[in-house]
C-alpha cells in the first residue's frame, strides 16, 4: 500500500464559472503511481470551486463551456442567482469585510479596495451543494470509469480569473 | 493494509428514476474483505447515476419508490424538469447527436436512430448535484453507520431500462 | 499505512439547522494520527446531517449562525421548504409512523406519542443534497487545505436537540 499525489495548477477565466476537464491529469497521476489497484480521490482545496463526475458533452459555446455546463449553470442560478450586489447575499457581511482588509495579503482580495470583489456569495454556495472532493476507482491500473466519464474541475467565482489548484491522491497497491 | 473490491449489478427500470438500497451487498463486500478498520467507498461509474445515504423510509408507492425518494425526485424536479424535448436543456445539442451516431454502438444509444433516446440531460444534471461517490466507515469490521441509515444507488436516467454496475471498495487492515 | 479514527461528539440546538466548525478537531485527529501523507475523510453517521467545506464567515447572527449558513438555509428552502405539516412531504406516511412507534426506542423519536416529532423530511432531503462525507488531503502531516477553508458538521434537524457523532478518518502513512 502507497500514497501517491499530484497537485496540479489550473486557470480560471472569471467573468463566468470556469470549467476544466481534468481526466487526463488523473490518468496520469494514476499512471505515474505505478498503483494498480485502490481509489483516487480529487480534491479542491479551494471554497468556491467543486469537483463532479459528467460525461463529455460536445457542443461547446463560444465561451468554452459545454452544453451540460450551461445547463447546470442555468439549474443552479434559479435558486442561487448571480452576487451583484450587496444585498443579493447576507455573505459577505461588514464583519468580513473589515476582516479581510486587515489581512496582509489584502489587495489580492480587494482590488483597489472595492468591496465588490468579495461579492462571490453565489460561488461559495454552489461549491457546497457540488461538493469539495470525489473519488474515483483506480482498478487494475486505470481510472474505473466508463468510455463517457469524465472528471471535472470547475471555479464558481467569476470575481475574477487566477490560478487555481486540484490536488489528486492515489492510494493502493 | 490492503484493498478489496467488489463490483455489483443492478437493474434500472426506466420510466422513472431507479432507486435500489445496497446496503446489504456493502455489509457483504465488508465482510468477505475481512478488513476490520477503514473506509469503504460506493462509486457509480455512470454519469446519469448517484449514491447516497439516507434512512430507509417504509411507505413504498405502486412503482416501488419510497416517500423520501418520491419527495427528493419532487425536489429535484422544481430546479431540473424532466427532459421532454429538443429544448428543454441545451444538451444535447447537435455535435453530440452526430457524435454519437458515430460511435461503433449507437445502437445501444440510440435505438432505431431516435434522436429523443439521448435525451436525459436532467439525469445528468441530478447525478451531479447528488455526486457520484460516497465514503463510510468501517469500524470494527462493520459499516458504521447508524440503524436507519442505508446505501443507495440511485439512476436517474428514464429513459430505458437497463443493468448497470456500482463499485464497493474497502481499504483498511 | 495505517488507519487512525477519532468521533467526536456535537451538540445540535434543534429549532434552526446547527452548523458546527470541526476543523480543530480534523486538523488534532491528523496530528494524533501521526500520519503525514494521506488522506482524511470526515463522515456523518446520520441521514439528517451532512459534511461539507466551506470559508469562515465572520458575520454570526444572533442564532450562532455564520452568514454564508443562513444564505444556504435560504438557498435550500427554495426547494426544501420547512416540514410544518403531515403534507409538506409525502414522507413520514402512515407505515412509516407505525415501524418508529414499534420500535424499543419508540420514546426517544415519539416523544409524547407525537407524530409531528418525525417531521423532519426537510432536513433528509438536505443532507442528500450536500452529502453525507467529504474527503480531504493530508499533506507534510496537516490538513491540506487553504487558509480560508474549513470543514462544517451541519445538522439539518430541528425537531429537536440532540448529541451527534462525526467519525474522522485518516488513512496514510
Amino acid at each position: 500500500m502507497k500514497v501517491f499525489r499530484e497537485k496540479i495548477e489550473l486557470q480560471s477565466k472569471g467573468i463566468l464559472p470556469t470549467y476544466i476537464d481534468v481526466t487526463a491529469q488523473v490518468r496520469k497521476t494514476i499512471k505515474d503511481s505505478g498503483i494498480r489497484e485502490g481509489i483516487v480521490t480529487v480534491v479542491s482545496p479551494h471554497t468556491t470551486c467543486a469537483v463532479f463526475y459528467e460525461e463529455f458533452a460536445h457542443d461547446i459555446d463560444e465561451t468554452g463551456t459545454e452544453s451540460l455546463q450551461v445547463d447546470l449553470n442555468n439549474v443552479l442560478e434559479k435558486i442561487i442567482p448571480k452576487h451583484v450586489s450587496k444585498d443579493t447575499y447576507i455573505y459577505p457581511g461588514e464583519e468580513h469585510y473589515r476582516a479581510v482588509e486587515s489581512w496582509p495579503n489584502a489587495a489580492e482580495y480587494l482590488p483597489n479596495g472595492d468591496r465588490s470583489a468579495l461579492w462571490n456569495g453565489d460561488a461559495h454556495l454552489k461549491a457546497t451543494i457540488i461538493g469539495s472532493s470525489e473519488t474515483f476507482d483506480v482498478e487494475d491500473g486505470q481510472l474505473g470509469v466508463g468510455t463517457t466519464g469524465y472528471v471535472y474541475f470547475v471555479d464558481f467565482d467569476v470575481t475574477r480569473a487566477r490560478t487555481r489548484k486540484c490536488s489528486i491522491t492515489v492510494i493502493g497497491e
